[in-house]
């Protein structure tokens, strides 16, 4: 018997027989057939929804894998929940709002914070994961979560021995924070422990922080300040493009010609910071395989046939004309 | 009697007394009154959605855009949903499946076709907003829809009058078509005004089309294409900031540079246009208030107490250093 004959008799439709209309009613009165099946409909109807909360509305890193996300969170035949908040919001609260709101089945944080503790994860019922970041500093269980990330303190090592290895000794740090228990900390780390197994001081005046912000203007303002203290530095590692195109601008403005007068390096790898000039080195996160992993955790976890994981992506070289060997 | 009563009868649970159960299959039999109910519900619960359609993956000044509609849906007490489609892909096609598939309440276009036909439209049964661009080359009538846009053709003008005003006589237009109905053929005519109304002849060498593509890789390709026929000029006029961004590399890449070998105007007004070396100098669309009318409209019409409008925003100068006097 079809969905739609069992349909009509049950809105009770003058174009169906008694016959079928008595036999459909026995049906449901002995099974609980059709309610059920309206019942699982409309949990599905309601529960093949997926949150998307990201956090940090001027991040470009952000949009090229909310494209990925969106797309992939599609073809799972799931509905995608948007949420964007400001970097300083709390993605955990917003999340949990999210999900009794909207009857989530599962979550996708884009950016957040590094160190939850499992009490205030205990706020999110579903599926997570950490997209982009990790819990680095915080108490949950591997088992408890999922993230997709790269190696943030390998990727930050690797771009300044990059800049040692080329003959630079004295190289700034332009960074939102060095301690605040997220990626900042995690890639500050990697700098000071590239400049430890090279032998060279650690000079907090080439540092600067730009109160826990990626923006341009606030990074600009903070390469502002190292270049006016007058120190001596040939290098700057920043701990994102869109910094680095600040910190660029700032030197530029100052008179200091890059890389000639100073070499910058940064992580992300956008397509803009290809076309700015010079063309940024930096190295690469991998946004398109980042979200399509990301969603790909979610929904084996989601679909039955998996479960929480760590996956960990590799960060590559890009070439391109902000160092130079001195 | 409950609404879990009710569930547990039908989905034959244990916990129900014979009386209750047989009171609620009576009243399905006689009323359909259950499946109804939950059929309600389900329309209910699936039609507060608004579809957004993104057309153009890579556009930044979209990625602004959503941000602010994002926040504007949500505080309207509506659910958003999203899809990201090429830019060359068939929105109107992709909004009346969405429109079908999520019971969509209404939807807002982020860039589309500006030649609709009415007939074309019909597929979509619900309100629309076209957000950033207008039906300028079609034949709907303006009480059919809504839009939300610059003025194109102004803007384009008082780019290139900006110009001439600075005294170029000899200004390259890049561009994804001229002839294509769409915002470049609307941008395209507004400088050939500019250069008709002072009295400049135009000059097909002068110009480059992308293929249709707002995309840096083409645009940094079709900059070239006009060096390299070894015309004079004295200044680009791009269609969009990122278009600009890669015309001054290319550019500087053919070792001229901006502004002192060449001048460069946009339109776009994006946040990392500004930290790009020279600042741009480029005509802003204004985003935020874009995004905020353009879902005020169409909640308005969805909540009874507005209809189709068109609004014209205006664009302002943001003085840069990618232009000068000569």
């Amino acid at each position: 018997m079809s969905v739609s004959t069992v349909s009509r008799v049950l809105n009770n439709r003058p174009d169906v027989s008694d016959t079928v209309r008595r036999r459909v009613l026995s049906v449901v009165e002995n099974e609980g057939y059709i309610p059920n099946n309206s019942a699982r409909d409309l949990v599905r109807a309601q529960s093949d929804s997926i949150g998307v909360v990201v956090r940090g509305m001027g991040n470009l890193f952000f949009s090229d894998l909310l494209k990925t996300i969106s797309r992939e969170i599609d073809r799972g035949g799931y509905n995608m929940v948007l949420r964007f908040i400001d970097s300083d919001a709390d993605e955990v609260k917003t999340g949990a709002i999210l999900e009794r709101e909207k009857k989530l089945r599962g979550l996708l944080f884009l950016g957040g914070r590094y160190d939850y503790t499992p009490s205030e994860l205990s706020l999110i019922g579903v599926p997570y994961v950490c997209c982009s970041y990790a819990n680095s500093f915080g108490s949950l269980r591997e088992d408890e979560y999922s993230s997709v990330t790269i190696d943030d303190h390998a990727a930050a090592y690797r771009a300044v021995e990059k800049l040692i290895r080329l003959g630079h000794r004295r190289i700034a740090i332009l960074l939102p924070s060095c301690n605040d228990r997220s990626v900042s900390e995690l890639r500050y780390n990697g700098y000071r422990a590239a400049l430890r197994d090279y032998g060279l001081e650690f000079d907090s005046l080439l540092m600067a922080e730009t109160g826990g912000c990626f923006e341009m203007p606030e990074s600009y303002a903070g390469m502002c300040v190292i270049i006016d203290r007058g120190v001596d530095f040939s290098a700057v590692f920043t701990l994102s493009d869109t910094m680095a195109i600040a910190a660029m601008k700032a030197l530029e403005d100052r008179g200091r010609h890059v890389p000639d007068d100073c070499s910058v390096i940064a992580i992300d790898g956008l397509a803009v910071s290809e076309y700015v000039t010079p063309t940024l080195t930096t190295l690469i996160q991998p946004a398109e395989e980042m979200g399509r992993e990301s969603v790909r955790i979610l929904l084996d976890i989601l679909d039955g046939h998996g479960q929480n994981r760590h996956l960990r992506l590799k960060a590559s070289v890009r070439e391109g004309g902000s160092v130079r060997q001195i």
